[in-house]
């Protein structure tokens, strides 16, 4: 890692970075400074910290409170075992890390150094300052009003006082430049490098690459499906039948599919049975005073009546407020294309037909908007809600947006399959919808930030080379850690879940009218691979491992979608003039087939989930090992305390 | 327990006997003594053994290879936690009972005499039992066929070869006459005494008497709604509408409040939490011997493929084959049923009136003998497609049997309420079948064996009272065992759940055209309730103990049965003529809205699935309590660890 003479290197590896805000008072810097230093047996953290030179291009207004977190490697493996992490044993299955056994363990050399990542050190280290938690302190020095009580963490204090401003980890310029080349720089038809992801940003970020590129290679058949029915101009609206059929079976197979994928995921990077450790609350949750029924700690308590009425009579009104406003707009798109319409009627031009595409794009544009404003005011209710848990935060948040950009993007596509029963305007529509949000979304997910993050780059290389000799490229680590402190915070995979769960949409209900989706998704997706490999290693600070064992509730998000998709689909093969002809006479038999066929279908879904295991058979058995070995060492354990027991007292 | 000073009577408490056939091989016998006598340090059981003596009435036909076992309290306490026994702690939670913590729970007084009740006590014996394991025997002594290897199970292998006829708890006279004074025998009002049974018969009884119970509660409003229907003569087939909305309505909530009621139930008797052991292959299990992938032993083993060959390729057929021959069944039952109106149409009088129900009764008549044969022919085939794992096994078994009596016992039904649309014949139809088949049950459950096994009894009592004074009515203990091996053998709570799944079937699916359903269910479960109580005391074998944490599989049965009530009462919903009236033009306009109505309640069922918490808040917060004080005390034990060891190094 960045070790360098320069002024500012710290005399110990540097993972992590707190910036306190400028003005930070003496004593609480001093305060917080014993804290992390102090040994563990003390009450401390046990972790080396300094503080940031002022670096090279010191200027007045830069802030001085930067400080640099490391620890020893003794440090780091205890702290392994406090996360229980879990690593590959010498006989090749994941086991927990213990210290007094790290020599069993298959990559343990020497005194361990090189053992655990980048990402893991810095993922143990955050865990580790979080758990600071205040002794007999009842507030930070220098502030009364950052109240402490006992057991309260001390750095989600700090933060949500703002007297913290962010701790971030460091990137590593070389892991990162030998990453960024196998990921996206060589050009190559080869998979993504996902154990190195793993490795560099930890096993959440992996599994969300592992997801599209999944995806992605689950369109493939699709989309070569789709080609032909493009380029031979099949699609006349009445063939889509096998299309149709072909997507709910496909939807079904590939959700079941991923779960055992990233099953043997998981279980390689050891998180597939990794306990989850005892959650706190949230920094920004407030209440009363009172004692955890669970823990017996003070802390704040905030009534669960209080909470569910605040989501009963608050945020549930606003979210249908919401809805009607979505469904508002859109008829409002409908009279814009009615009128558009009429005017190529009246005087059909090449200007005239060009305008037949402008209500969508328009209404595109509009639907993004609003999913955008929308986004700021779930954060904000979910907010106000006060939920105790991060995790239950998070549900609440991925509820509301959830609903709310189903709706916004698919209701128009609903009303005009539905209602208009328009096949046309819907295929028209579709590939409208998809390629304006498409477009916009890489501009506002990549392109954007780039520029921005490019534009501080060079100001800080100009600085810096003010005062250097031209040649010398590399930053010292001083700039360095000001340049990433000044990047944009990476706030986590949810956006980059929710595109693909709109694509996933636009794909399984509704790609049988405009068999070219699949492949628009599919180029979209590898594009978005890149960008987003692009943005992670350039654009923004590194974000914290979180050491996922699946991709959580965005898989049920996916099953619901693709139990509505089978809905849609059968929907749209009863609808088919092709069908309808085999009910000549009677619609209402028509309708009958076409339901019983549903059912059928849905039941032969839940059938599926059951009958296909979540986690592939070899890793089935290797888990049911590793807890038969652990209930036999117990037993041989009790076996042994009770020789000895007996032997004592004979 | 029975302590007398007859011949016959043990030095210790008899809980559990063993029956080996009666020309067991003398060196057989004393190589099985001294493995289950000599202590566990030295690789035995450690319990205590005796063969029963030939008691008063000794006849030379007697078998006498009846052997006695029981334990010292000592060893019944670390038996109980080897078994992983959840017991009272004394701070009112429920804790995993530990020898060396033991006078911490709430009722361990003195040496622990008392603490386990006596199911308790008996199942832990059949545990240790069951779990002792051959050394270096390659077979039983005696018996060169009945094959050993190191660690197979002795009992199993003994039982799979039949030496061992049977393995038996005994009953408790004295206990047993105050449970079923409790239970049946007061005439009451009060609630059944599910502790006292749970303590009596272990936690799988409790839980179904529990269910039943919770069952026909649920069903009272639905009976209170039904009989006024029936008096004033409601029933004109188009009031229905009001039922079959409470029905969907209610059938989705008390499912849900179960589960809440289960974990309650099962958190108190301390078996929510508790951890399954490993599980052993079943007796009847073969296979070529070979090495098992988890735990390295060897032992039988059977490939997958062959096994998934069997079941799909022979049983699955076969179920399909009894369902066509079940609907072929149903059809002569039709028309039958033609024949017997035409009769009466021809000539109508009181006979040919009865006529009109003699084809229902037959049929219900053919129904149950039908599901006998068929139960058969499942256990067999199940037998055969040779499942390793008891509960592998239970769950193919309990799927055949299901769709099979489902289908035989609701096909004519659905037949004639979608096809035929006839809902006078549909509301008689129902009434026969339920009626016979209750009338039928009940005989074929209890009366039968009762009449049995008191002809057993009082011949019993006769013998004796030829050898001994008339007054004195208790039988020695060498003729207790005797009767009670030679009761018959409870096959576990299969049977009554399966009836109360077919009731529900019965009063969820189609109670909305005939409302007296309700009634007649809540009649025949509190007659239920007194014959099941009644067989359970005097007619069966007692049965093991089965630490049940809820009703495992047959929830998901009454599930699927409540999903499929929906979509059976929408559509009886959309057939009733009033809701015809609102769509006095378009049939098609009424199909699609029933149908959007149905998916309207199927998401709102799997919505509540969701919302409703599986386990109540304060068992929860019990429960991560629990969790999160075993986490402590590992953090903590962990610091002590390290402080040690750097003492040490100093």
């Amino acid at each position: 890692m960045q070790q360098s003479d320069d002024s500012g290197a710290p005399s110990f590896n540097p993972l992590v970075v707190l910036e306190l805000i400028s003005d930070t008072k003496e004593e609480a810097i001093a305060w917080l400074l014993s804290r992390i230093r102090t040994p563990q047996q003390a009450g401390g953290a046990g972790l080396l910290m300094e503080q940031l030179g002022p670096g090279v291009s010191a200027e007045h207004k830069d802030n001085p409170n930067l400080f640099l977190v490391g620890a020893s490697w003794e440090r780091l493996l205890s702290g392994a075992e406090d996360v229980g992490l879990f690593k590959e044993y010498s006989d090749g299955s994941m086991r927990g890390f213990t210290c007094t056994n790290k020599h069993n363990f298959k990559d343990f050399q020497g005194d361990g150094d090189g053992f655990l990542s980048m990402a893991e050190c810095q993922y143990i280290i955050k865990h580790e300052l979080e758990t600071l938690r205040a002794k007999d302190e009842t507030h930070v020095p220098g502030y009364s009003n950052a109240k402490l009580y006992p057991g309260k963490s001390i750095i989600r204090r700090l933060l949500s006082k703002g007297i913290l401003i962010q701790m971030f980890p460091l990137h590593h310029k070389e892991e990162l430049k030998r990453l960024s080349f196998s990921w996206y720089k060589k050009f190559k038809l080869s998979l993504q490098p996902l154990d190195e992801i793993r490795h560099y940003y930890g096993e959440g970020q992996a599994l969300y690459f592992g997801f599209l590129e999944y995806f992605t290679f689950a369109l493939v058949p699709m989309a070569l499906f789709g080609v032909p029915y493009y380029m031979f101009d099949w699609e006349d609206y009445d063939k889509y039948v096998a299309f149709a059929v072909f997507n709910v079976v496909w939807c079904t197979i590939i959700l079941e599919l991923w779960k055992r994928s990233s099953a043997t995921l998981a279980y390689h990077w050891g998180t597939l049975s990794r306990k989850k450790a005892f959650e706190e609350p949230r920094p920004g949750f407030h209440g009363v005073l009172g004692y955890n029924p669970v823990t017996d700690r003070e802390e704040p308590l905030y009534p669960n009546a209080k909470r569910q009425l605040r989501i009963y009579l608050v945020s549930l009104p606003f979210v249908l407020l919401c809805l009607y406003l979505s469904l508002y707009v859109m008829m409002i798109y409908f009279q814009m294309e009615g009128w558009a319409l009429s005017v190529h009627d009246q005087d059909p031009s090449f200007w005239t037909g060009v305008l037949l595409y402008i209500p969508s794009i328009i209404y595109a544009v509009v639907i993004e908007a609003m999913n955008l404003v929308y986004r700021y005011a779930a954060e904000f209710l979910t907010e106000w809600e006060n939920h105790r848990l991060e995790s239950s935060y998070q549900n609440h948040l991925v509820l509301k947006v959830l609903v709310f950009n189903f709706f916004n993007c698919f209701a128009s596509l609903f009303y005009i399959a539905f209602v208009m029963q328009d096949m046309v305007l819907l295929s028209q529509s579709l590939a409208t919808l998809l390629i304006t949000s498409q477009i916009l979304n890489q501009f506002m997910e990549a392109f954007l930030p780039y520029w921005l993050q490019r534009r501080r780059n060079k100001k800080m290389i100009r600085k810096v080379q003010k005062k250097r000799t031209p040649g010398d490229k590399e930053l010292p680590l001083a700039e360095q850690v000001r340049l990433e402190a000044d990047m944009s915070t990476y706030l986590g995979t949810f956006d980059d879940y929710l595109e693909l769960f709109l694509l996933f949409g636009y794909v399984s209900l509704f790609s049988c009218v405009y068999p070219l989706a699949a492949v628009l998704v599919v180029l979209n997706n590898v594009t978005e691979v890149y960008s987003d490999a692009f943005k992670m290693c350039h654009v923004f600070k590194r974000p914290f491992a979180d050491p996922a064992a699946n991709i959580g509730v965005w898989q049920l998000a996916f099953e619901t979608m693709s139990v509505i998709a089978v809905v849609t689909n059968c929907a749209l093969i009863g609808m088919s003039p092709q069908v309808k002809a085999y009910f000549p006479e009677s619609e209402t038999q028509l309708i009958l087939w076409t339901v019983a066929i549903e059912h059928g279908l849905l039941a032969f879904k839940f059938i599926l989930t059951f009958l296909i295991p979540d986690v592939p058979k070899h890793i089935q058995i290797k888990l049911a090992r590793l807890e038969f070995e652990s209930l036999e060492a117990l037993k041989k354990k009790k076996m042994l305390e009770g020789t000895e027991f007996r032997k004592s007292v004979q």
